[in-house]
């Protein structure tokens, strides 16, 4: 039974002031996540209050989720927690049509900036390359340059150095793949291999199946190629719904599928192994293919690495996309597409786009697949980007209006926040630029216009200006939702 | 007045017999392109027959250009010359007409196999790394990844390196062009820029005007983008022909067109600078933009740089496209485009393409051109190219059918072969290939089944090697033609 929070007389109870003067030292930040509070006995002395009266308020408190009591132990501050999204709920009049994509300037302006070395970067969906091998890296590049000295400056083939090829279909074994070195087109990062796929599948016109909401670049490279897209819903736990993507196959003429299948951008989710089983069989089943971006497989927060939808591909319909980009290093430019039966055309399309990918870069990644410890440093990666999500949701628990709903990354470094309605990305995205903080506003992430209250939010970098940026984008949320943020509200808000 | 070649009773003059004798020796190498033959006293002596004889026979001989006299020293062998590809004789019944692009899979595994270097590199467009500053280029790499190390790991701008820009903006003052960086996007490499320039001035099913014959990577190009195309006759001394084109743009939906505007691949040509300015006010005319090739630009054999079409540019219509492919180090993939007008389009096809130029060797490529001597280095390329252009032009001459034709190229590293109309390409490459020698047939370099009797050969590399490729070249050549070589015939054939 909840205690009581009022007296008969309406007055607050005591032990409500010191609920609510402990929660503000906790919302404070004078008693951080994973510290300890003081005894009942130590606190009850200080607020000469009786131990009763501290007892109940830090019953309270468990209540309300800011501290857990450890038998033995004592009372312990716990991270702020946010509401997550939830699963999709089925829509039996799901809006499929093929639609043409129309990014306008503005759109095209606020992603131009959302890079922008200048500004916090809370918008950014590239690696911090502070937590990046680049210093090896670098080594690398010099002494292989000095050990193939005519390699490093020739043309390398279409399809790329064979040492790199030989490592990445090594690496492919941990996602379940079992592709030789010649299945392999070196690309000059992931993008480069998306858009080799949808060049070689797709002809202007045709449509592309998507996920919703999904990473801008894919919509604004679809344009580009004048093709439309069709958007299937996204569950922000388990990815593309496939049951919609079934029915739209039926629905609208759907020349490819374009999904992120582990660590989606912008959710963050897996696709379960059974989800990409389906994916890859229902799409076969019509001779479909498959465009897989799998460029954040290896950057999960636990366990093994995800299996890619190409580790069920039995018909070569499968097109995986990846990269060393977010693992090793963006601007070295090193990606591949292990293309199945569309090898010939990716091949061919790949020297007309330029030739072939720079040897150099090619040589140096290739020895560091093969000597640089790339498992000790993804160990790493995984642990500090899993460390600093929990900051980032910590803070946007701490800081957004009381309703905002976050998605529950498995791994990467974006987070999806879901704002009350009220908060409008677009205006809270310009006043966060006029503060200096980039932010990635919703309606970037569709043609639909909708998430017109939704941000992407980055945890690849974390510090004090970062969590200062993330306070000051709450503040500006809460404005705008006309409410407090959960910091400033009172305790018992948390808990409706 | 000739001197007789017989007598009147119609036995040969003796002198005949001595020329038969030398030239014999010449065409078979014992005396080669530049060495002083004995005096004609000492030949003489060695031939046993009077002076008077062999001065008879030595005029003779210069008659027919094997050799010359330098007063005060003596006769020296002349350069074997073979007769120049004359200018182009207009046609008034020019077929004027947007075609497709059909290039069917024979001739793609042709092109895939130019380059094989397993084979007499005698059909490769490459240049021949031997003699690039592969050595400086690499240990810059190096430096600049030390010096830069998190720049180097890091993604760059679509526009590409800034320090870089600021050297090509530089380098394009001999070119006639005063650009500021900013109005340079970098690429992975010309054929990069080519293709990024046609993408962002076409749409499918719009006809590009090209020279004829021209560089099959475009024709490959044009065809994968749904692009038409409008050949138009190049003259083997000026380049594309302005009439023509002019004609052209009035009878057919020209959209672009697309020019190797100095040392043409595969004509050698450089048009002469009043037809450039006449070429971009045309276009100017009807705001039809121009892709300028000009990464040849810096091969040329003498005299200072030809000017780009670009230098002509008030429109913004020019894209100048080049790289450093061809001077530095192709594996590099370091080019640019220069794109006036549709800059904003082009940097944003760029980002979706790649979403940038690989850092390290940008920053390579920079520090070269601000510090690695390269003009200097052209110097020594440009004197080589020359050197092996003369040695392949004259064993051409020395070893093909007596009719053969060649460009004369003032630059580059690429001859065009024109031999008896009975003598097919096609065969003769086929042919090749099984001696191990590559050689780009004229079939591949039209959408119009024409220059069937000609061949692209390659003068980047000469060797003991490559001269018997193309005697042997030479041996198919004669066969096919059912002639001699020039070398076998009568020495009086050649003045036929």
């Amino acid at each position: 039974m909840p205690l009581q929070r009022r007296r008969r007389d309406g007055k607050p109870h005591l032990y409500e002031d010191v609920v609510d003067r402990i929660a503000h030292m906790i919302k404070g930040g004078s008693f951080r996540c994973g510290e300890r509070i003081p005894s009942i006995r130590a606190m009850s002395d200080r607020l000469r209050v009786s131990v009763n009266t501290v007892a109940a308020a830090y019953a309270r408190l468990e209540d309300l989720r800011l501290v857990e009591a450890r038998p033995q132990s004592g009372f312990y501050v716990l991270p702020f927690e946010v509401a997550a999204l939830g699963a999709r709920r089925p829509d039996a009049r799901e809006d499929i049509s093929a639609r043409e994509v129309t990014i306008g300037d503005d759109a095209m302006a606020i992603i131009r900036r959302l890079s922008d070395p200048a500004l916090v970067p809370l918008a950014t969906g590239a690696p911090n390359t502070a937590l990046l091998p680049y210093r090896k890296l670098n080594a690398l590049l010099a002494a292989e340059a000095r050990r193939h000295p005519v390699e490093s400056a020739s043309y390398g083939s279409p399809r790329g150095n064979k040492h790199l090829r030989q490592q990445i279909s090594r690496r492919l074994l941990t996602a379940g793949c079992s592709v030789a070195p010649e299945e392999i087109t070196v690309t000059c990062g992931c993008v480069e291999a998306v858009s080799l796929a949808l060049r070689a599948v797709c002809r202007p016109g045709d449509a592309v199946a998507i996920g919703s909401p999904v990473y801008y670049t894919f919509l604004n490279a679809i344009q580009h190629l004048g093709l439309k897209v069709v958007e299937i819903p996204t569950d922000p736990r388990e990815g593309l719904d496939i049951d919609v993507l079934r029915f739209a196959l039926r629905h609208a003429p759907v020349r490819a599928v374009v999904a992120i299948t582990n660590f989606d951008n912008p959710l963050g989710c897996v696709m379960p192994d059974r989800n990409k089983q389906r994916l890859v069989e229902l799409l076969a089943a019509d001779g479909i293919p498959l465009i897989e971006d799998d460029v954040y497989g290896d950057l999960g927060f636990s366990g093994s690495r995800p299996a890619s939808a190409k580790a069920f591909d039995r018909a070569g319909l499968v097109l995986q996309c990846a990269s060393v980009s977010k693992t090793l290093a963006p601007g070295y430019r090193v990606g591949w597409i292990v293309a199945g039966r569309f090898q010939a055309e990716i091949e061919a399309l790949k020297a007309l786009t330029n030739i072939a990918t720079p040897s150099p870069t090619q040589l140096a990644v290739a020895e560091f697949l093969a000597t640089g410890g790339y498992d000790r440093h993804l160990r790493s990666l995984r642990r500090t980007y899993h460390v600093q999500m929990a900051q980032l949701r910590s803070a946007v628990a701490r800081h957004f209006p009381p309703a905002t709903r976050v998605s529950l990354p498995a791994g990467g470094s974006v987070l999806w926040v879901e704002m009350p309605d009220r908060v409008d990305a677009l205006k809270l995205h310009a006043e966060a630029l006029k503060h200096g903080i980039a932010v990635a506003p919703g309606p970037l992430f569709t043609v639909g216009g909708d998430y017109r209250n939704c941000v992407r939010l980055s945890a690849s970098t974390w510090s004090p200006r970062v969590e200062k940026a993330v306070a000051a984008l709450g503040a500006m949320a809460c404005r705008a939702a006309g409410e407090d943020s959960v910091a400033s509200c009172p305790a018992d808000a948390r808990t409706a």
